[in-house]
């Protein structure tokens, strides 16, 4: 497992049981065994099974934990998803932990998913990808996620792809000089993608080579002319506020990429739970 | 600052800029700088604004911050929160993660403040209370938010209060039972609180001498049953599926706390942006 | 095991062992192995002996260790409590860090357990607890130390128990002001202690509705008053001083708890020691 | 500071403050300011005085820490050690961790500076000094307290100093082995020690050509017998239970340095404690 | 500065001073001043002057610290590079640490140097770039003092660029094969490389729609072949064992990119160090 | 393994791969398995097979690893040094760091070697050291490659050994005060080591009792007049610019010690590379 998932689940024990767990180590005795189940309480998109098997042994190396479904997989409601079995002081230390972190990637998941199928359905070809409005710390989990539920990321970090905004536009005075500082510092692997929030910066972006244009907050309507405009030259980037409701009306032919910011920092939750029942052994 | 919180700072920022910015490390200068306002794009509670501030110095403590509201404040459409000058450079990579946390900190305490002011409404000064279901890593945080939104918190950890779950008590054999050794073992500064899915238990959990009985998934009916029979010897809470619109019909008399999961785990992010405005310096 | 002592674990043997041991790798060859066995040179109530276990094997993970005692046992002189095999070189370059652990736990467990005794010895039921008086980086461990030996935990941290000092009270005015406020926000399971040095200030205590009260540097007769006077409405902690000489005179008919900070601040080291025999294998 | 100490200092506010102070922030406005006072509850020699400088600052660097002592003095009861003024909820959240490493340190150097004095007015010159008994994670600490108490430092870690014991002498079969083993291959600069527990091993350990002999758990005849054979030709050191009382005992004339493992493993914390005043401005 | 490196300036401190500096902590008084000038001891193009500073200040933030050259500089032998003033043990203990990250960033960032001006010459337009051989823990600073040293970065990490090699190719069974696996799953951002060591790769490559050629280990004879075949339809990269001397053979018109992985495994250090001066003060 | 190292191997993964293998991910599925071999390209020293080996395994506990040499072993062009197989994606993900690793300690190995070949046909005992040029984070590796490599270390840190530089005797005064100061505050175990760069200062270090004399930047001329100055009363150590070619120069009768900061700070990477074969399972 990569350290950074590590560290997240360190931390998120820590703030859990730094100081063990009052309530199951007063009535349960240290030898003292359960299985465990833990359940979708909804139909969902599984996510973060692997880091829930994680969470477990991390707690005690000595529980077994068999996985029953896998990252990206379509959950029934009731359907168990984890069994574990062992220690009961442990399984319970790690129970809310390892719920927290499948209830929220599974969230990401399932949002994901719904995006995923409207754009399927709209026979475009279209992506859905997300940015990088991420909740800190979770970058990789949620662009895990995300795959996880059939959509695409976009950049991961600030460090590979450029892309050049309207303060950057602003501060340096033209699309075509930002464009020609960034293509001749950046690393030849990377991308150069621009923002446009008119048909002018569009133009712009197109003279200026640009192998992205991003389209922000435009109309469908004027999409439509920014896409007729760069004809297939760059890729189309389409973002601003655009939800499962409204998806088709902006998948229009050319549209390469819609991107979503709420994929990772507004998908509710989804409900999963776990259940003791008595160890035979 | 707490050193957690700058755990979390740190991950965010390495996630994010590892490798630096590339775009705006190709387009500005060092010398190159700028003045940033962070704007509310929506009304909405505000929260993190020290973590803002901090993730601004953190990149570069050369950066002047003037934060210009306090966290819990309600803040209008347009409002600035937050002004920042220096290197174009440093303003730029520091955007994306001092906004993540604002967004995601000011959603649930955005959310937090609607509970707050419906529990209000309800004149039966019933608190709304949040639960352990919060994002990894952001425990201490998401809590933090919730109280700068007029609610309050239940239980920070596994390590202090006894929270006496179904899972306990079948393991166990009877509320009694639990209840007793977790007398025995706890500090005595433990509160001891019992979850109780029906009336009978409602009845042992009494009988058992609980601090706290934990009104699980009943009816506004059922409640009110419930309360009859605890008849103040303890204080009462009502957990499971309450939202803003059912609100009203748990917050019966007697009711001393609501806990609502989604304060922390289904808030949905508000928006905020940063603009760069030209530097007279 | 928990994350934090892992941390300390990491800590203790990078102080000890950064640049390894110039010794042992001087004198063995990699393939020489050895037996260890623990044993206590004195008698004494074991705690650590699962820190112990996990300093091998993160030296080591091929070392094979075996426990024979449990935390909170009382062990005679000359017992072995862990026995170790394989490498010679990675059994020394554990050997004082797992020491160092035992000797510092198990001196807090066998402090405690002298406490524990003569609480018993008491007949009153009054339990003797530990303060936030810990060694920095320790407080899970230690607090864990003082179960082991049969003592009891009084707040773990700032977090969730309120405790209302001198200090607070003078910088707020009264206590019943300070009461008011620590109800209004603090988190509906907490309790609420007030220290009091006089009986006037156990009076207004009483009068505040503080759930616990803690009698500060008060002779026994002055005690006497103050349960007398508390007369079973709040639960009544003794601080200040006591030892085990003077224990029974403080554990007086109504008073609830003692707390002693003693048991982790000032507990001597217990003594134990690391044999090497030659491996037959 | 060396990063080490930070370290310690976070890992102590993160397990007394990770969610705050629930009773100073359920009373106090962010806005109220104190001044606070640590002042010495008994005479002692101060240690960890900058440390807890840090330890104010790391919680909120706008508070003004002014130190009135340095590390090694001597300050007599009631004496001011460390004024503080600010925000008084985070005066409050300070405390206990600025106190904890204060007791603790002060209580090391305290110890040593009465053995210091002890082994000066045997008038043999000969040294005190510590052992690798010392508290996980705080190695370089407590050594640098013993070093204020007037003591000095054996070997700071397995790393330079060979230090040849019976466990290894049993292992590879001879005292004469182990130091060729060891000479041939520790750097240069490393002093190589014996272990010897017999007038026997003695005369190996010399022959080896060790240049510091241990002589472990000798009476002071033994001791007597041990120096006048060794005859200067290599430095002695006397181990194994030495104390206040017995220190003259074994201060023989010839003998360098006796090791006194209580130093850092069992000295009693001394006292110290805040006050608030409340803030003129 | 970036967390990472903070991470590294740890490290590198406590692994020098966790214990303190012996030598000047014996000889000098906490009081004693002084001033430090680092100079060069030989022409070098200066890296890492930033990360010098903050180690200074890492280790005491009273020092007193002034940076007479940027990174990139060419600077000349005994030209002074940073000066730094105060107590006469900080600036000691600092010393080695700053010289061990400015010798080395220096000495990538001087070889660097030479390859771009031999690029230069050329007059082909060709970039050198580094690769993913760097040193552990140190793959933000390489890159950065490659950049300093007026080459290209390729590749940051395994996270966005696309690069199908020949262990990829031989386990997936053809290049067609893998190009269409990557381009379905990979960001919209990432450009597609595809490594061919023939000229039926190469061709292969081309018809599969690589965005770049990596011409791994071929002859000057070769790549001429394979740049007219590719004809301008992929970006050029020419990889293996270009050193210095030959880089002239391999920058042919049409190799947009030469990568040399000794620019960070193989640069030696350059020579700096540190002269102290009496402080007037 | 120590956790030093531990952490080193997760600084390298985490920056090469915090975000997963965006290429291998894209083209092989989770279930994929191959085989994978480590082999040198060139004869070379091998060093860090068990950090390899560990990074194998951080990365995915299920790999198989059987390494096929041991540290400090001299290895052929072309033969296998390590066996791996399981999961193709984690194969090559840990492949760059692990050979990034392998490469470098390997390197300081090889290059050690070559000294301490040089060394040994001199026939004069001399040991050659490497010195603390290391590169920051990676002290306790590098120190132990030149072990592997047949040379020796000299200080570890700076918080042993005493090393009196002329930059500690300007400020001081005199050879004869700062060795005064030393032996007054170091520990009985630590030697004290003079620099000198004239014969008169090898007179004063001599007088002053230093136990090595560090002869610093002398001519092969100088240095037999020192020794014969020092006439084994002290240890004698040479340093200054020593190469391979040149060390018989000063390898003189008497001079027991040549420091080479090369050892560490510029030896070039050695060339190790890793294949896949298909799996036969």
């Amino acid at each position: 497992m990569l350290p950074r998932i590590e560290t997240l689940i360190d931390l998120a024990l820590d703030e859990d049981a730094a100081f063990g767990d009052v309530t199951s180590e007063s009535i349960f005795a240290p030898e003292h065994t359960s299985n465990a189940h833990i359940n979708a309480v909804q139909e969902l998109t599984v996510c973060g099974i692997e880091v829930a098997r994680r969470v477990f042994h991390r707690v005690d190396p000595a529980l077994e934990v068999k996985v029953t479904c896998h990252d990206g997989e379509q959950v029934k409601k009731g359907q168990t998803v984890l069994r574990a079995s062992g220690s009961t002081i442990s399984l319970l230390l790690a129970e809310r932990t390892a719920l927290n972190f499948l209830q929220r990637l599974s969230g990401v998941a399932t949002l994901s998913r719904r995006f995923a199928d409207a754009a399927r359905r709209t026979g475009t070809g279209v992506r859905v990808v997300d940015t990088r409005k991420t909740t800190p710390g979770w970058r990789a989990l949620e662009k895990y996620a995300v795959r996880c539920g059939g959509c695409h990321n976009h950049r991961l970090s600030l460090g590979e792809h450029v892309l050049i905004k309207d303060n950057h536009i602003a501060a340096v005075g033209s699309i075509r000089q930002a464009v020609t500082l960034a293509r001749a510092a950046a690393p030849h692997g990377a991308k150069i993608e621009v923002e446009a929030a008119s048909l002018a910066e569009v133009r712009a972006a197109i003279k200026a080579g640009a192998e992205i244009i991003l389209l922000d907050n435009m109309s469908p309507r004027q999409i439509k002319s920014a896409v007729s405009l760069i004809d297939r030259v760059a890729m189309v980037e389409v973002s601003g506020g655009v939800s499962l409701e409204t998806l088709a009306d902006y998948a229009l032919p050319g549209v390469d990429v819609i991107s979503v910011g709420a994929l990772t920092h507004s998908a509710p939750a989804v409900d999963l739970s776990m259940t003791l029942t008595a160890s035979r052994k």
